[in-house]
């Protein structure tokens, strides 16, 4: 097959568009929390007509020429920055990226100065992670641009939640009444608490199966299920979505030992086998292979979506990129 | 507003080109040391005509596709990378960016060999910062590209002193006969040195105001007035332009401590008061807070240009590396 | 000159093609080993024209517009990611590139995984430098897309093995019965490695000179002559190349100290004496000046090919992704 996007229709990338009265409700996309459905259905549906058959995300015409896409990494990240930079060249961005390590920050400035310093640029999007919880809210408010949340401390990390929502619904078809089981490290996890946001806003049953050390404290207030032993929470699911074991963070005695977590919670054949037949198996990655996840699971094609979901954040991203800068840009589009 | 050049007359930003007579009578822009009124005139004009009514550096056509700009960092920096970096792209440049930590320098090469490699990758514009005064121009000499000094050590910073010139000349109506008063850490600024050089070319009345230890040791050939009290220094002023002090070079005994440095030099609303009712106070940049400047002074949008100097920034070097390059580009613009 | 491809007959770029029947045979590039004659020379063909006559790889048109390369360094390096990214961009690529410094490969994901998840990113062509031997070769098994080494381990760099023919070649006509002496540290130079495997299978004569602590131990199995004498080996070769000593490899008392390893085996004149009149002089660079070679010897601009290396560096990129890239693009040219 070819790449060029004139082996298609450019008109079938270039109408994509919101029916008219669902706009994009936000100036930024900071969280899944507060996203309403038919929202989230929009972003989903657009970032859906951006895949081909062979699940890549096709460059469209170049609707984005002309802005100036900065993503800004104040934690290290391969896939994510990567994804990013991949969708908004997709688009025609012009896209800048800076990680930590050549900032300025480490001079001393405010994270509001920075912002200042950043706005001044007139960048058209920023796309930006750090390590502390609400640092891209703050910086937002800063901005005359849209801000994309490309994961904050603990918070949240919305694109990667619709990215996941478009795999479970590309694989299931719906995302209404789907039982979910999120598994593993939740308490230090923003992909769990937007997902949860998200899912839970879409109508699926959503579960948390972790040991009690794990489970974030308002876990009451979340509207999910919660179970602290793996064969009562995966008992019938359609999907078990394992986190990422932030050993970095786990300095405190949350967990025994790493063999010890993976004997009791570590996603085996034989764990899974209590799920339903046709179990979808998704991990944010990368994985601890032989901690939260076991090879022969995470290399089961039938069941594991691990790399449909990164192949899926490529799409969603320029769906958040395209919608969130309709309205810089010209005629029938905003 | 949009941001699409298409909004705008396109050939408006296309036609702008030097009056005959004035191109630019240097192959590199290593420093102000030297540059006459006519060419700094030039430059600032052509970066003026830039900047739309929201102060935001326009996307050109792409007059400079199908060159190659380099930006090779030596030092860390966000800001002044970022700038040359969305200059660049507004122009239409291919940009290629790169930071010290990735650098081979550290293998062992000596500057002049690094010089030869990057001549024959054959770039047609290289952006050089550097932690050595004269590396840049002692890399200049090897390269048969136009070279842009963006800082090297102690000595110059153009694009920052030119940037600082527009912010001036767009908020006070011109350069000439300004009182335009320097204050900090003048020894280790390439930012004060650039500004002195370029602002006494223009016929400004440029002050330094700091302590004894913070003033270079050529103060007397650099066709300032030097003041040692704030009071005295800020009277009258018309321009007041604080500098970062640079705290990683503080180590000597320069100063007693960061609380009495603020209370002597660092730029409040009651020092302030001693200058023009209409003062304009300006930083370079990242600024600490409470050591050299007052948040409420920084914070004081009505006489604080911080911002805009950033927003100039963007203006002018996309003007350098437009008149830099012209020579290389076809037909009527050269 | 201009560098503008208008300037230039862009059908003279665009119509590079391989002569019928002469298709690249291989789905990446990781290594020189096992080239056959045909496909080396079409490679050094299709870079050479892209040279104009200042050596300069020249823009083309956009032939691989709307294509994604990704560059991704698990090294440091400026020369080669440079280069690599100058040549995708000057064929109209969009180039994402990352260093080791901001990957999550720190994060403990295997490398296969790794190789998953760009895979899923849907890159079409990946270039890639890691520190381990094989780990490339490893890598493009999971890849879909073409896939170029760019230097792994002590295995194979097979760009630079191309830059070097073509210098050769365009210096002496032809590589067929050439003397070339390969001078240094061979048992860690991936570069001596893909030299050897390309310039013995066009016909060159390959002789390899060093001390026997620094030759590799299969070394009899490489169709090549053993000197470890430098008078000897250096007699009558018509291209000296000499290899980086690469100190930092160099734990474990393979050599006495540096002066003596420069007094017995750095290129000085004297020792060039015995070459031929017209001898080529090359390094990979970068060099380490007074080790492994003399100043005015890497100065001596009518033997001294060094910085043509370089210029022929991007030209062969440039054919590489071109030629790897065509099956992807439309029509005619595949």
């Amino acid at each position: 097959m070819s790449t060029k996007s004139s082996d298609h229709d450019p008109y079938v990338r270039a109408e994509i568009a919101p029916p008219s009265g669902i706009a994009f409700p936000h100036k930024h996309l900071l969280g899944t929390w507060g996203l309403d459905p038919t929202t989230i259905q929009h972003l989903l549906d657009t970032a859906d007509r951006y895949v081909d058959q062979n699940r890549r995300a096709q460059k469209t015409t170049p609707i984005c020429a002309g802005l100036t896409q900065i993503n800004l990494f104040f934690e290290n990240s391969t896939r994510t920055l990567m994804s990013f930079e991949i969708a908004g060249k997709r688009l025609g961005m012009d896209t800048i990226s800076m990680s930590t390590g050549t900032s300025s920050i480490k001079k001393g400035e405010t994270l509001l100065d920075t912002a200042a310093t950043l706005n001044a640029m007139h960048p058209d999007v920023l796309v930006m992670r750090h390590a502390d919880s609400g640092a891209v809210k703050l910086l937002s408010e800063k901005m005359s641009c849209a801000v994309i949340n490309a994961g904050d401390g603990r918070s949240e990390h919305p694109t990667q939640a619709l990215l996941d929502a478009l795999t479970i619904r590309r694989r299931k078809g719906k995302l209404h009444g789907q039982i979910i089981a999120i598994s593993g490290d939740i308490t230090h996890s923003r992909v769990a608490r937007s997902n949860i946001y998200l899912l839970t806003a879409m109508g699926a049953r959503v579960r948390l199966v972790a040991p009690p050390t794990l489970l974030p404290k308002d876990v009451d207030r979340l509207g999910v299920e919660v179970y602290t032993r793996m064969d009562e929470g995966l008992k019938d699911a359609d999907v078990v979505m394992m986190l990422r074991l932030q050993q970095e963070r786990m300095q405190g005695g949350f967990l025994p030992s790493l063999r010890e977590y993976y004997q009791f919670w570590g996603l085996t054949r034989d764990k899974l086998a209590v799920a339903k037949d046709d179990v979808l198996v998704m991990h944010p990655g990368p994985m601890n292979r032989g901690v939260e996840i076991a090879s022969d699971v995470a290399d089961d094609f039938d069941r594991s979506a691990i790399e449909e979901q990164v192949e899926m954040g490529v799409a969603v991203r320029m769906a958040c990129l395209d919608i969130l800068t309709r309205n810089l840009r010209e005629g029938g589009e905003a």
